[in-house]
C-alpha cells in the first residue's frame, strides 16, 4: 500500500491511550496531585511537517473522544461526524484533528470509573473533583507529548466551548484560533439548578450505593436515566419538541387514562434515558456536571472577564443559537463583549435555528457555513495550504 | 356576638368536607363511575341573598383549598392570601370565595391517598385517572349543593387557569366571568416532558412500591423531592434565579470541590424538595400531572378551540407573564385568538415581570391592578354593590 493510499484510507488513530503523570503528577485545582493517570484520545488526518495544522475538538458533558469514529458501545457514528471528516468543515484531509476524553470521563480517561493504581479498585467517589481547567491541563500535556506547540484551533460546543475559552485564557500562545460554540464564561444559576436535579436523582437511587455501585455489581440505572431525561429537555427548544412530537400519541389512537407513555414525547424521553445508561457512568455524570457548575472564567481573573483575554493574539469565532435557552445568546455575547474590551480579534454569529442547544451537534447549514468561512480565513492567515 | 360582628370576625369556613356520589356516582372521562367521593373546600366571605357574588378559586398542581387560611401541615398562610381577603383584590368583604381541593388531590378530596370506601384501604394506583374536566364536574356538584346557579367569576393560575377555561367551555351559563392566568388551552410537549421526568423520578424510587407505599409504611421521599426540584426550576425565570441566587455560595467563602450544596441555588432547591415531601402525596403528584398532560380543550371540541366558546356570554380576562416559559404568552394568546374567533368579550394583559410562571402567586402589582380593574368592571355589569 502506498503512503498516499494509506493516508486516504487511514481512519486516524481512534481510541488511543496516553499515560501521564508517572514522573510528575498533575496538580489539580482542588489541590490533589493526580498521577499516574490516563488520557484517551483519537486523531484524524495527518499532522503536517511544521506541526501547525492541529485542531483540538473538545466534547460536551456526555460526549467522548469518538468524535469521528464508531462508538465502541453504541456502534453509532462519531458524535461530530457531520462536522469532522474528509472534505467536511473540519477537513481531516487538511487538518490534524485531536479529540480527548475529558479527565473525569468514562470512556478511557482517568475518572471515577477507572482503577486507582494506588488501590487496585475503581476510584468511585474518591476520584478528586476536577475542573474545566484541569481537563485543559491534561490536554496540554497530551499536546506536549505529540510535539504540538501551538494549536491551529481549539473548538467545542457547550462544555467543549468552556474548554475552548479556558484554553484561550490559560494558554494564549498555544491557541491560534478558538471557536467556543453555545457556551458561557460561567455556568448560570438555572444551569447549576438543572445539574443539581440530575445529581440528586442519581444519588437518590439506592443502587448508587454512595458511589460504590461498581464494587457491588450494581448500576443506578433509574437515577441516571431520570438525570438524562431532565437534561435532555434542556438541550432542545420548546419549538423543536413541538415540531417533533407535539401531543402526538405513541402507537395508539386514544389516551389510555394511565401512566404508560401515551405521548410520543414521553416514549422518546424514556428511550433517551435508558440508552444513555448503557453508555455512560453515573459517577462521571456527577463529576463532569460539577466541573461545569464550577466554571467561572472571570472569577479566575480577578472578577473581570476581559482580563482572561488581556493581550491575546488568538482569533475568536463565537457562535450562539437563537433557540438555545441553556446557553442563550446573551451569555455568548457577554464573552464577545469581554473579548472586545480586550481588543481581541473576534467574530460573532447568532445562528437562527429552532433546534435549541443541541443545534451544534446537528445538521445546521448556517453553522457549517460560519465555521467553514472562519476556518478558511484563519488557515490563510496561518499560511496553511489549501487541501 | 352580633351577627355583624360575627361576619367581620369570621374567617370563612375553612376545611369543610362535602360528601358526594352517594346516590349517583360521578361518571369520569375515563369511564369509571366514582362514588361515593369527597370534595374538601373552604369558603371566605358571605354569599349574598341573590347568590350572585360567588368566586370559585381554582388551585394549581401542588395547591389545595387553603387559599386564604393557615395550611394545616406547613402552618404557612394560604397560598393566595396576597390576593384573597378583606379589602384585597378578591375582596372577601364583597365576594363569597370558594376554593376546593381538586379531585385526585391529597388534602381531603378523594384521591389516591384517601380510603376507597369499597375496600377500606387507600386507593393508591387503583384511583381512576382523572382529568381537568372531572375536577370541574366535582366542583359543579359542590356549587349545586351550595345553591349557586351561576358563579360571578372563576379564576386560577396554571392548572387553575385550565379549570377556569374548562368551566367556561363546559358550563357557559354558570360562569359570568372567567380569569385564566398563565395557562394554555393544552399542555405542550415540553410541559408533558417535564411532568414525565417527575413521574419517572417518583416511580424509580423503591419506596414508591408500585404506588402501595402507604400500605407498606413507606414514602418515596427522594423521588418526590427530585420531581419537585425539577418542576420548581420551571416555575421561575432564568432572570429570577440569577437575581435571587446567581453563583452565590452557601455559607462558605470558597467552593469545596465536592458534592455538598456549595451554591445557594442548590441549597434552595434541596429545601424546596424536602419540604414539599412533607406536605404532598407522591401518587397525587402522578395523578394531577397526568390530568394536566391530558388537558387539550380544542380536542374536546372537534379540534377547534373557538368551538369551546361558541356563543359564550362569559367575560374573559386572560393574563400572561413576560418571563413565564412554562406557559408562555403565545399559549395564552392562542386562547385569546380563539375567544376572538368566538366573538367573546375578552381582555388580555401580558404582565411585564421577571418572576416567571410563579408570578401569579407573588406580590405583582400589575397583576393586582389588572384583576382588580377587571373584577370591578364585571361586578358593575352584574349589578353587585360596592363593598
Amino acid at each position: 500500500m502506498s503512503t498516499r493510499q494509506r493516508a486516504i484510507d487511514a481512519p486516524g488513530t481512534p481510541d488511543r491511550r496516553f499515560y501521564l503523570g508517572q514522573d510528575r503528577p498533575l496538580r489539580l485545582d482542588c489541590g490533589v496531585e493526580l498521577g499516574p493517570f490516563t488520557v484517551a484520545y483519537e486523531t484524524h488526518g495527518r499532522l503536517d511537517a511544521e506541526r501547525r495544522n492541529a485542531i483540538l475538538v473538545c466534547h460536551a458533558l456526555t460526549g467522548d473522544h469518538h468524535v469521528a469514529s464508531l462508538h465502541p458501545i453504541t456502534g453509532k457514528p462519531g458524535w461530530w461526524q457531520t462536522m469532522v471528516g474528509p472534505g467536511k468543515v473540519i477537513d481531516t484531509d487538511r487538518y490534524f484533528v485531536i479529540c480527548t476524553n475529558v479527565l473525569g470521563g468514562c470512556m478511557g480517561s482517568s475518572g471515577p470509573k477507572e482503577i486507582n493504581p494506588a488501590t487496585g479498585r475503581a476510584y468511585a467517589m474518591s476520584f478528586p473533583v476536577i475542573t474545566v481547567a484541569d481537563m485543559v491541563r491534561a490536554q496540554a500535556l497530551l499536546l506536549d507529548h505529540l510535539g504540538i506547540e501551538q494549536l491551529f484551533c481549539v473548538i467545542g460546543g457547550s462544555m467543549g466551548g468552556m474548554q475552548a475559552l479556558q484554553w484561550a485564557a490559560n494558554y494564549p500562545d498555544r491557541v491560534f484560533a478558538a471557536i467556543p460554540i453555545a457556551c458561557a464564561a460561567r455556568h448560570s444559576a438555572q444551569n447549576i439548578a438543572f445539574h443539581e436535579v440530575g445529581r440528586q436523582a442519581i444519588m437518590a437511587d439506592p443502587d448508587w450505593c454512595g458511589g460504590d455501585y461498581l464494587a457491588r455489581g450494581r448500576v443506578p440505572r433509574a437515577g441516571l436515566a431520570v438525570a438524562r431525561m431532565a437534561a435532555h429537555i434542556t438541550y432542545l427548544s420548546e419549538a423543536a419538541l413541538h415540531r417533533k412530537f407535539g401531543r402526538t400519541l405513541q402507537n395508539r389512537d386514544h389516551i389510555t387514562y394511565g401512566f404508560e407513555a401515551d405521548f410520543q414525547v414521553e416514549s422518546y424521553l424514556r428511550h433517551q434515558g435508558s440508552t444513555f445508561v448503557d453508555r455512560f457512568d453515573a459517577n462521571s455524570y456527577l463529576y463532569i456536571t460539577r466541573a461545569m457548575d464550577y466554571f467561572d472564567l472571570a472569577a479566575e481573573y480577578g472578577g473581570v472577564l476581559a482580563r482572561a483575554f488581556a493581550g491575546t493574539k488568538t482569533r475568536f469565532c463565537i457562535v450562539s443559537f437563537t433557540s438555545d435557552w441553556l446557553f442563550p445568546t446573551a451569555e455568548n455575547r457577554a464573552v464577545v463583549h469581554a473579548l472586545n474590551a480586550a481588543a481581541a480579534n473576534v467574530s460573532f454569529v447568532e445562528v437562527e435555528t429552532d433546534k435549541g442547544h443541541d443545534a451544534f451537534l446537528l445538521d445546521e447549514p448556517e453553522l457549517f457555513a460560519t465555521l467553514g468561512g472562519f476556518l478558511n480565513g484563519a488557515a490563510e492567515h496561518r499560511g496553511l495550504g489549501r487541501s
